[in-house]
């Protein structure tokens, strides 16, 4: 006897056309067991999935993906949908390296038309097939699933104001899982199944059930429709954009969507938002009970909902920057902090708690939230901008047009550089460097351990002539001593911590521990180098890095970044100065020139070429090769 | 007699305050006349500021800046706002080396207290003003004056939605020059007057008055409202997001600006916007009339409105663009184009002509632009992105995301690459090579003249294998022979021109001219270079670059970017291959390390090192230090 009678049955969406209602329930009960257990295994993000299971089930059931395109915004709710498109068997390898993306990806799937995992992108995507349609492309309809956190991006708000323009038919289920209304919805659907008319008739019949409720429940969908809607009676925000609106419905109840999306599939000829309430954590009690409703969840134990704990070493540079920077702000009443909606993530929740009028979360929202801080420089403040390297990407022309060329003091403290593990290449903090350093007017520094780190909150609130920005990774530090106090660095001053004449090693960033290892690896064949630690990309510390050159043979820089940062300022540096002329062997580490998949940092460095023993080898090679044109390596 | 008795006593805002009303609209007509005046001299943007002469004489005459902080998006429509603020004199200089610049600019004045250029910025900067101020800042109120294009932007609704959830006192005045409805709300001002109570019962009363106007002009203000709102009755998108609304009201009565002011600004105790409607263009016939109302002039003849007109000895990069991607598009139904609000600046408007339905403009919304690209890539189709460098700066994230990711075959032309002259630094197409090349799996190209840009058109058509991209200037061509069509050229194959023994000169891009030039100056001392066109930066012609490391005793990179581009490309290439060994002498020539502001492109190129003669003097560089290290310079 199986447990899952019903999903074993399964092998893709084809299977699922003509399920009766009753079979759709038990597929979504069977689905919902499946994906706890197999998140239980594997963590990864669970409380958005079990929102959705149903939705995915009758998206699936009603739509023909592939030629649908069904597209997930964010994509971290997409586990139902992996399950139910041929991945089933693989889930236990999500997130790990050489198994299954956390998001939805198109070298994944067919039944992924478009990958994602930063947010709200999915709209456009979705009006771009539908666009191609249009012009002659074998596709169908085209759906886009966003979350209320996701929409209220400029990026989508710019997506639905095209799409109502082009008056494109295209469907947007906005899924909304910030209240439980579930029950005052309900009552709707037994009525949808009657409906005849064109869409808008579709609508009055909808708002019209709503006024029939009895009243608790009728007050739940009233609160629902505010949401939308800043006016009794008044049109949503959606159909100002030129989008038909219809909902909300119960995103739980298999018949209410089913006859929904049945009803709009059918009728729909423009673009059509479809207002759909869910519960994160549904159907499973410690997700539900749970404050982030299993957010993101490690390893845990089906029956109690225990997550496994972490081993933790040393503090996360996470939580070093978020204590320090409290500290700080407490005695520097100018300071103010600037999140993007990750609060917890940023560790801006701790300045938040004891001075919660000095942090702002902007939503998802970089390109404002950089410009507001740029602002707040403007008047005085001393801000800081705390927003991921990834996701610091979507305010760069900010970054440029707003805050480096107006030289404000803005301090970007930038969290996830680097390669950042489970959440693999659409998270990796790889570009910040070169985004960031070739700007005029900008300080660019990188933390090589948590210490450092101390002194770099130290040196950005002390900074203010112009923009600085401080990087440093996801993860624990190095179990190094930590100061009592961050002390202000001198601006463009490098440190060296190991003399050797042999070669020189001149790391940037984090990737300092590694760099050290390479010299003890070095140190153990007799080969001593100089270890510098940079701090800053720009300005470069160009008397620290021309010594180097002088007294060693060769130099290899070291960061965790991309191609045209750090190694590449050190090469501008030495070109402009005439002395490649002196003909040292020199090589840039860099993280290579492709995306790097998920897996555990430490596997995505080795991937990179980035470990101890690369650094130790290119050491040996710059040295072997200057003398005999052989190439060694270490064992 | 002076011709401008008024303004004539203004030398700043202190002189405006307890003007009559009289006084300020004759102000206003002589600040017309005179900016009329002035521009037809400098050439400029005249329409946008013929738009905003009342408003501004009002914003002054009420506001109390530089401590009420007026923030004007975009800037373009700041010229009277200059005139008023202690700049009159130096008006003539506007838009040229080292005189005024064309938009607003900390640097120039404490009355601009947030440069712009970029549109949809003013929100955000206005409300970082104001929450500074509630955080003990110095600071006043803070106005944000903001176009109907440019709210349409997603950073300017996040920026909105940020405002109306802090409940922040700020005003944003919707300058509203879409529609001329003057006369319909001009009923409307004698009772403002008398309006006493709070704001709500303020708005409620323009609204009544407004269904007391006579019919057509009734008529008038319901269109203006329906710009805010979908629904007949219904709040306003502004209202949803927080804010109050007041309007719509006549932006050239100064009666009605005076009295609404006035009332905002006496009651208001949060976010209110006030839409008021302007005519771009207006009191100067010849700009009312034209289709583009003035938008952007060159110097004209103040009595017929006759622009002079440039001499053109080729034709201009976007022409070329324009024409060639229409004529690309003709015989390729797969190609479509998207420009965000730029339809006559790229070009697009030609092929828009011709097949309507395959070019996109999807308003100033780059984020959304880029992603609406890819999904149309992934869809089958053939997308041009036009987007200008500098503003391609918005969609950096969806191009790292949604494009190189996934590898999507989206087509980049980039007009306006390089430093662009009037428009200035905030213009300067600086830092795309930098931000596209290093990304995996994207193509980047830079035409070395209009030849070369048609082969890169049809290079980038026939490139499905993943993104690629193409830079070209502003402004003529060399003047080069143009081919019947363009050829697809070889990936990542670069082209020599010339062959010398000496030196060798790597142009990418559109210096490509100068660097013949300085080949030139070169010959005529004996100096016999090779000069190679690389067309990519990525991937690089590494074989190109090893024969010219190999075959010359130095090399020196020339591009119209900054670091961290084609030139640290190759420095990364020769180091990693250890050809640095060799001991070339090798300079990388960029953009300084500073912005530079307007002039002519040949004074900014000038201004950043880069003409003719400063190329050949690198390479003199280069070959005197390896002989004797001393520096001979050119005369």
């Amino acid at each position: 006897m199986t447990r899952f009678p019903t999903l074993d049955r399964i092998s893709g969406p084809s299977d699922m056309k003509g399920l009766s209602l009753g079979d759709l329930r038990r597929l979504a009960d069977e689905l919902r067991e499946e994906l706890i257990e197999s998140v239980s295994k594997t963590g990864g993000h669970l409380g958005s999935s079990l929102g959705v299971v149903e939705l995915t089930v009758a998206l699936h059931a009603l739509f023909d993906a592939p030629r649908d395109k069904i597209i997930w915004d964010v994509g971290h709710q997409c586990y139902p949908h992996k399950i139910l498109t041929g991945r089933r068997d693989r889930m236990l390898t999500l997130r790990q390296k050489d198994g299954l993306s956390g998001f939805t990806k198109r070298a994944e799937s067919d039944f992924d038309p478009f990958g994602a995992a930063h947010s709200s992108t999915s709209i456009s995507a979705a009006l771009g097939f539908a666009q191609g349609r249009e012009l002659g492309m074998p596709v169908g309809d085209t759906v886009a699933v966003i979350g209320d956190g996701a929409i209220t991006a400029g990026m989508a708000y710019e997506a639905m104001n095209h799409a109502g323009h082009l008056k494109t038919r295209m469907f947007v289920i906005l899924n909304d899982n910030d209240m439980s209304i579930a029950p005052a919805v309900g009552a709707l659907q037994a009525s949808l199944n009657t409906l005849t008319g064109p869409l808008a008739a579709f609508r009055s019949l909808a708002e019209g059930m709503e006024s029939a409720l009895p009243g608790p429940m009728r007050e739940g969908a009233r609160r629902a429709r505010a949401l939308v809607s800043g006016l009794p009676g008044g049109g949503t925000l959606f159909e100002e954009l030129g989008f038909d609106y219809v909902g909300p419905i119960d995103g739980h109840d298999m018949g209410q969507l089913m006859t929904t999306l049945r009803a709009v599939r059918a009728r729909a000829r423009g673009p059509v938002l479809i207002h759909c309430v869910t519960v994160k954590g549904k159907g499973y009690a410690p997700a539900e009970r749970a404050d982030d409703k299993y957010h993101g969840v490690a390893k845990f134990d089906v029956a109690t909902g225990q997550q496994a704990k972490s081993k933790s070493n040393a503090p996360s540079y996470t939580s070093v920057f978020a204590e320090r920077l409290a500290t700080t702000a407490a005695k520097d009443p100018r300071i103010v902090a600037i999140t993007a909606a990750m609060p917890g993530g940023t560790g801006l929740d701790v300045m938040a708690s004891r001075f919660p009028k000095r942090v702002y979360d902007v939503g998802i929202a970089e390109q404002h939230g950089v410009t507001f801080a740029a602002g707040l420089a403007a008047a005085g403040m001393r801000p800081f901008c705390a927003i991921y390297s990834s996701f610091l990407q979507r305010g760069y022309d900010q970054i440029v047009h707003d805050v480096a060329l107006q030289n404000l003091p803005v301090r970007f403290a930038i969290d996830r550089a680097g390669l950042v593990g489970q959440d693999g290449a659409t998270h990796a903090g790889a570009f910040d460097v070169g985004f960031l350093a070739n700007l005029p007017n900008m300080t660019v520094m990188a933390a090589g351990d948590e210490a450092e780190l101390c002194h770099m909150i130290a040196t950005a609130a002390a900074h203010d002539s112009g923009p600085i920005a401080f990087r440093y990774p996801r993860g624990e530090g190095l179990g190094v001593e930590m100061p009592q106090e961050g002390q202000v660095l001198e601006i463009g001053r490098g440190r060296v911590l190991r003399q050797g004449k042999d070669a020189a090693l001149l790391s940037f960033g984090a990737h300092l521990g590694e760099v050290l290892k390479a010299a003890d690896l070095l140190a153990l064949e007799g080969i001593e180098v100089s270890v510098a630690d940079a701090r800053f990309a720009k300005p470069l510390d160009t008397a620290l890095i021309d010594r180097l050159i002088d007294d060693h043979p060769s130099l290899v820089t070291v960061e965790q970044g991309s191609t045209g940062g750090f190694g590449a300022l050190v090469l501008h540096h030495l070109a402009a100065t005439g002395q490649l002329e002196k003909g040292r062997a020199i090589r840039t580490l860099t993280l290579p020139d492709r995306f790097i998949d998920q897996a555990s940092p430490a596997e995505m460095y080795a991937e990179a070429g980035l470990t101890a023993a690369d650094i130790a080898n290119t050491v040996k090679l710059t040295l072997s090769r200057r003398k005999t044109g052989a190439i060694v390596r270490l064992a």
